[in-house]
């Protein structure tokens, strides 16, 4: 089963917006296991709509369309795909009532042109999931003697991926014939490269070649970590959870603590949740990443609960005075500590964070960029190390910032029993 | 002249990396005066590759190919041009030689697959730029009996660029007849939404329509501010940038001091080079941003001069204890004052910013999410403002940034004789 995506839009191809749905479809059809061999960008132009989609679906079971179904003269994916199915474009009056009493409900008349968001083309259905007031569109049509389909989905990404998680997906499967549930989960983890984890699992992947039915890829992704991605194909949902729960349990025995969570978690959504359990408050000094630890720590939901706030002492006079660094070199082990020492007693917290270090693009006190140093105060107990961290200064921030937060985790997960 | 783009991976088609470079690309067409119709993703399949460029061709006059030139058996970009333009790949000694002296000056033996770079298809031309290893290609051919160009560069984005801005824009200009010169340049504004913008403009906007040669168009680009962009063409680079010249000063009589800056600057450059300039030094005190300010605030290189150091005062006890911050309600102007003047007395700074308010979700002491009180402190003389901004948690601190950096500004301007 091969579906491919046309993302509708002149802004597309001006590059005033970066196409990110189609990435986002790519990556669901993917996890579906439905090939996607071919994505355009076309712009608001009837002719060369018309033209795209008749192309795809010459190669393609399925196309999904992405963008084009608002209610403005522009909006032209409605009238390109009745073109392709070489049908007339129909009022569907319960539709058009349904868009009426959107307004109606929100005080407003409705403007003449939202009616044309009721127009379908004649024998194709809408989709399910309206989350906003464009209807998504299910068209079947034959190709070349072939059942085809064609998929249109609103632009504005949460509608797209409402109506792609509620309806198009599920509608693709049934249509590939293909009955196994396949299901994925991400480990986050953080410790490793990517070549080492890859070295660890090496065995293991092996194995799963042999056997089938999992599959083991990796991704790094900065400062969200570096991702194994678990997936499993079985002939139902149960039995492809079940080989998830326990590939997981596998790896997390073969990973250990390099694993820090799951899917859709964070090192600070991790960290954070780990301190409210024990009832720790957290305060930061930073030096090098000047805030960026911080304003990711508020970033997560309910971050006030733990975090009391923190200490940017970008400037060496901030260190001595305000946190008590002892006067000297700063690109050092000793003043990470003094710098978490001195952040906790200051903000009154349980546990001190110290960063600094060489940014880059010049050296520091004869230190070469990407020299980091990072402490961690734990109620009185104080544990640093240097790294030498890779890449260029907004990298090298980033490294430093899940690198501490996950020193921090690891000391609190070794006072566990 | 027509430019199609095929961007080429199939990391493109999972999802694992979003084609920004087909974006950049499409922008920089439309400001060279050149259509692009169709921008394709592509996997690393030599069939598809070379059918997507052949189809491209039919339409268009000139194909640029992004992605697939590195050293492995996954790079099939310059296989696949050969393929289409019906020649074979020849070994160019110059550039192999080229590359292992590279490799050479870095103390490494070149892998032998690296070799593979220097084929290029037999009658082509690499491009004068090469930033990285991977050479860039210029193929002419004639198709259905036109000349027709395909390019190649790499997917690595600077890469990409510097050959783009090196050779293939200004060989498409030369090739597509166009003798006109095309120049761009953004205005940076700050104060007034997009449609008060447009009102304040229509005037202009209305003449220009009628006298032709120059455009005017409006991007909201977050906390990067709202850009005004200013198009022109004429006979020559020197007349259209007189017309840019003229126009730029028009507008700015227009918009007054809602202007902060052109083109690449940023407000955070911007504030840093006026403190620097009056010999100023800034500390920033920080609530529901958390710390982005001051993170933002050392991504400008030379930041250090200026910038003393801030502090995230998360919890009210910390405005209250570390910056003197009056006991009472903290979503209120005066206590932004209170931590503007605060940080500034305790780092020892020229000026001192604060910044308190509710991000959300949640209303705080009864205000609604998006309510944010900002002050100044520049030298002793202290403004604060309270205003309601939109979005959501993200959305409300990005605005709340730029917004108080935009006080300081327009302060340190009225300053000027």
């Amino acid at each position: 089963m091969r579906c491919d995506v046309v993302a509708i839009g002149t802004e597309l191809l001006l590059g005033q917006i970066v196409d990110t749905n189609s990435s986002w479809i790519g990556e669901q059809l993917a996890l579906t296991g439905i090939d996607s061999h071919l994505q355009i960008k076309v712009g608001d132009n009837i002719d060369r709509i018309v033209a795209a989609i008749t192309d795809a679906l010459h190669h393609s079971d399925a196309v999904i369309c992405t963008g084009g179904l608002g209610p403005t003269q522009d909006d032209l994916t409605r009238e390109a795909i009745a073109r392709v199915m070489g049908v007339e474009l129909q009022l569907d009056d319960d539709k058009a009532d349904l868009i009426r009493h959107m307004f109606g409900s929100r005080g407003r008349e409705m403007p003449n042109n939202n009616l044309l968001q009721a127009y379908r083309p004649a024998g194709s259905s809408f989709i399910a999931e309206q989350p906003g007031t464009a209807p998504g569109l299910v068209c079947e049509l034959v190709v070349d003697g072939a059942d085809k389909v064609i998929y249109a989905v609103p632009g504005v990404p949460w509608e797209m991926k409402e109506m792609l998680a509620g309806t198009v997906l599920n509608d693709l499967r049934r249509r590939s014939g293909e009955t196994a549930s396949i299901r994925s989960r991400t480990l986050l983890t953080w410790g490793q490269s990517e070549s080492g984890l890859a070295e660890t699992l090496a065995e293991r992947i092996d194995e799963l070649d042999e056997i089938g039915g999992v599959t083991i890829a990796f991704l790094a992704s900065g400062i969200e970590g570096l991702k194994v991605r678990i997936t499993t194909k079985a002939a139902s949902d149960a039995a492809a959870d079940a080989m998830l729960d326990d590939e997981e349990a596998r790896l997390r025995r073969m990973l250990g603590d390099l694993v820090f969570g799951v899917d859709d978690a964070s090192m600070e959504s991790v960290v954070l949740a780990a301190l409210a359990a024990k009832g720790l408050r957290l305060a930061v000094a930073e030096s090098l990443t000047g805030g960026l630890i911080a304003s990711r720590l508020v970033d997560v939901p309910g971050a006030s609960e733990v975090f009391v706030g923190g200490v940017v002492s970008y400037d060496s006079e901030v260190k001595f005075e305000l946190l008590g660094v002892p006067r000297g070199d700063v690109i050092t082990c000793e003043c990470a500590e003094a710098m978490a020492t001195g952040v906790r007693t200051l903000l009154g917290a349980d546990v001190g964070i110290g960063v600094t270090g060489v940014a880059g693009p010049d050296p520091v006190e004869g230190r070469k960029p990407g020299t980091v140093c990072m402490a961690v105060d734990l109620a009185g107990r104080v544990t640093s190390y240097e790294v030498s961290l890779p890449g260029r200064r907004r990298q090298v921030r980033e490294f430093s910032c899940i690198s501490v937060l996950n020193l921090l985790r690891t000391m609190l997960s070794s006072e566990d029993p």
